[in-house]
């Protein structure tokens, strides 16, 4: 895979400077033009040769307006990243629409340095590579524009550079990357590593732009040109989406107009005594193991969906009500900020993702795409169609690293939905709680159904399932999701 | 002071509950209210009772909508904080207009806790109380309703509490604050610290509410009530900002028409020559400077403003050239987001501060409050009136936690920028830099002048000097800003 990157390419110097001029005009128009697109570009700049990698952001810099590039150089993660998914870091650093963000020391390389290191064993490396795969995939399908730049050095360049590079104390800190040093010297080794992880991560969408860097100017050119033909390309696109993503296929409605939520028995019910019981036996054990997972550090992540007026707000109550206010946040989820709909969908999700050891209460969620969005139209066929492996990459990263993940559905009646809405109206702390929307939608409660079902069929993960509440009886529904809760932190505990 | 706190208040059971339906009712509505509201309620709730301050909180969140309290409970600092101004994880935490964000342990406690255990000295405080006063000043001016709640429970009390509270591991948890059992066991010499902190931060706008916590009911209706009078109050008042404002009293221009920019001599010049040599001396100092920064943890943070045209972009280019780009950042301040509107106008220069080690540069920066958005009144005078202050405030903590802060205006004359903007609209590259207004804003020259003059005058400090660069030369410009840059590092190294 390499080989193509050591042929020795060069560039001389006349024929650089001639091309420099009008490259530099066409990528400072391109970036201007970039400003009111409605994507964002994402590059990234790895290989074996770090100084190369320093040359290439200078370059960028020196060639198109440095204000408007965002530059990633991630270092050893800190104890803030260290508490949270690992691909949190990323997340948090992506460029919104109209912004160039570029990363060293990225994704990919992160990977082969553990591996060369052993840090990382072959099973990571291949979940890993999946959630690289996935990140990519949902960014370009999101309408980003994604290029990366491997740099590579032959071998015996290499050691004369590094050698060259010590000697001289005011260039050695170009070197001085976490494990640089190490990575070159153990060649042999981590070549082999690179080249496979290198080429697992060439997808169609996103391939690497592997360029030799023994010559600079040959490098910064091919580079500099590549990212200049990739940008011009797709501003002539149209739109973001449309460029990029197929129609994805959804599941036909059931024939017989069954759904999952027809499984459930909402007649379960509980009177009042046996209600009370339940649920001080229910919060107080809460209270316990809330208070040894906090002390492991362990996070739990509940996210709560249902229909209009099932009674969420109700639940979620009763959950923190056993809690300690500070272990506990809520995140109700309405419109995005223009900040976030200037990203993909599920970025505002992870921003939110909490310290080791806390209690993130999300009232609706990233279900919303395949929900709402779906079916009132907001989002594409092609956007909530993707959506589903996005999310479901999401939740994996969740759960690998150690969050209890608990999602629940809270089922009602149309009839019992109504009994609802009618009662609110008379009751002066939840008027608000009511408008002509809320009825509005009950006329698109089979489309809805339809949406939940294939929401199940295809989010319902061993690690992170559904569980739906039989919700009718308020007094069932929150004990129920209680002892659901308790059951999985013990469970994890 | 807190002698009004130790009379034995109480309230009956029976009175407690009959109160609590109307206010829970009320207190729902007027958050619901406040949800449409264009000014953020920032909560403290502090004391010598912790498991009383729990308490209020969770009364929060079960009489009020918890989705829309935002807790802010900060243990010691994580690493990302201490890299930056202390201050830094107060204002990335605080709410934005329409929601509710409760600090425990908030800038007051913290302080208090400091001080008793000797982290903090008599100096260290006076500047804290500083501090302070003026981020709530800010904060109230800015149109947010700040309330604080100290629960205080008196020493026998306290004494009592204590041992029975340890004695029961469920609770015992309630106490574990960073240091506050130690607090607690230094009564005697804890409460004159927390006294005088109180009293010192108990400004006219934002007092501390000391409410005796020995009986729970008493306590929660006593917060509850006051909080709902003050947000029914606040929400009837017709706009934040004219409601809590006093008109800013403007420097008057000078009669003669003079301004500090007519002492600055814009006849310095350099040929290209001496230039060259200059500017390749220049950077190549600031290669070593910077990076022997990066290796102490000093941060920079570099500040240009100008009138257009002035060359900030080109003196950037100049200072970045010879840095790591992993060491660097460009701020371009373009139009706030709706998230950033939704804060005070610091917010998202706080946001932006880097860690330990890097060099953040503004493109225009946190000073277009009292020069483009002065001039062109999208501040009101009030606003703009008030901001030199809070960017004193501001500039004094980035300051005191070790950051090198430049300031530069790059001056030029109405000439030379007409003969600029001519010669851009004929650069292929630079075409998209010229726009009508920019000719429009040429004839607001004498107003701005005069914003200069007062920004100068008002913001100019030992510490945070402004720096007049004669930039009509550009050459000269550009090498005067690197080797005050330079000779700036090498004074902090």
């Amino acid at each position: 895979m390499f080989e193509t990157a050591e042929l020795g390419h060069t560039l001389d110097k006349r024929s650089y400077e001639a091309r420099v001029p009008n490259l530099r005009v066409a990528l400072v128009n391109a970036q201007y033009d970039l400003r009111e697109a409605d994507f964002p570009v994402v590059i990234l700049i790895d290989g074996n040769d770090r100084p190369a990698c320093n040359g290439l952001l200078k370059g960028m810099h020196e060639w198109m307006d440095g204000r408007f590039i965002h530059l990633v150089a991630l270092g050893r993660p800190t104890d803030e990243e260290l508490q949270r998914p690992r691909f949190w870091r990323y997340w948090r650093q992506l460029p919104g629409a109209g912004h160039i963000g570029a990363f060293i020391d990225g994704w990919a390389q992160t990977l082969i340095r553990e591996r060369v290191l052993g840090e990382a064993d072959e099973q990571e490396e291949a979940r890993r590579l999946g959630h690289i795969r996935d990140l990519e995939q949902a960014l370009v399908q999101d309408g980003a524009l994604l290029l990366k730049f491997w740099c590579h050095l032959p071998k015996d360049e290499l050691r004369k550079r590094i050698k060259k590079t010590r000697k001289n104390p005011d260039s050695a800190w170009q070197l001085a990357g976490e494990g640089d040093f190490e990575l070159y010297e153990r060649y042999d080794e981590a070549m082999p590593v690179a080249e496979r992880i290198v080429r697992e991560t060439s997808t169609g969408q996103a391939p690497w732009q592997i360029i030799e860097s023994t010559d600079r100017r040959y490098l910064g050119m091919t580079m500099a040109e590549t990212l200049l033909s990739a940008l011009q390309k797709r501003l002539d696109q149209a739109s973001a989406t449309t460029a990029t993503a197929s129609p994805a296929a959804a599941a036909p409605p059931s024939l017989d107009g069954l759904t999952i939520l027809d499984s459930i028995d909402l007649t379960q019910s509980l009177d009042k005594d046996d209600y009370k019981r339940e649920l001080e036996q229910q919060q107080g054990r809460l209270a316990h193991l809330a208070r040894a997972a906090h002390d492991k550090g362990i996070t739990s992540v509940l996210v709560f969906e249902g229909w209009d007026a099932a009674g969420k707000g109700g639940v979620i109550r009763r959950v923190c009500a056993p809690l300690d206010p500070r272990q506990f946040r809520i995140v109700p989820v309405a419109a995005p900020t223009d900040e976030e709909l200037a990203h993909h969908y599920l970025w505002r999700f992870w921003k939110h993702l909490p310290k080791a050891g806390k209690i993130l209460i999300f009232d609706r969620s990233w279900y919303g795409r395949v929900l709402v969005e779906r079916v009132e139209g907001f989002a594409s066929e092609a956007e909530w169609g993707r959506a589903y492996a996005e999310i479901r990459d999401f939740e994996e990263q969740l759960c690998a690293s150690g969050i209890v993940l608990q999602k629940y559905w809270l089922h009602i009646s149309p009839e019992e939905q109504l009994a609802r809405f009618q009662a609110r109206e008379h009751t002066p702390y939840k008027k608000h709680k009511i408008t002509e929307d809320d009825y509005r939608n009950r006329e698109k409660w089979p489309q809805y159904a339809h949406a939940v079902h294939e929401m199940f069929t295809r989010t319902s993960t061993e690690e992170a399932p559904w569980h739906l509440i039989a919700a009718n009886d308020k007094r069932h529904g929150r004990v129920d999701v209680l002892r659901n809760y308790c059951r999985a932190l013990e469970r994890r505990l």
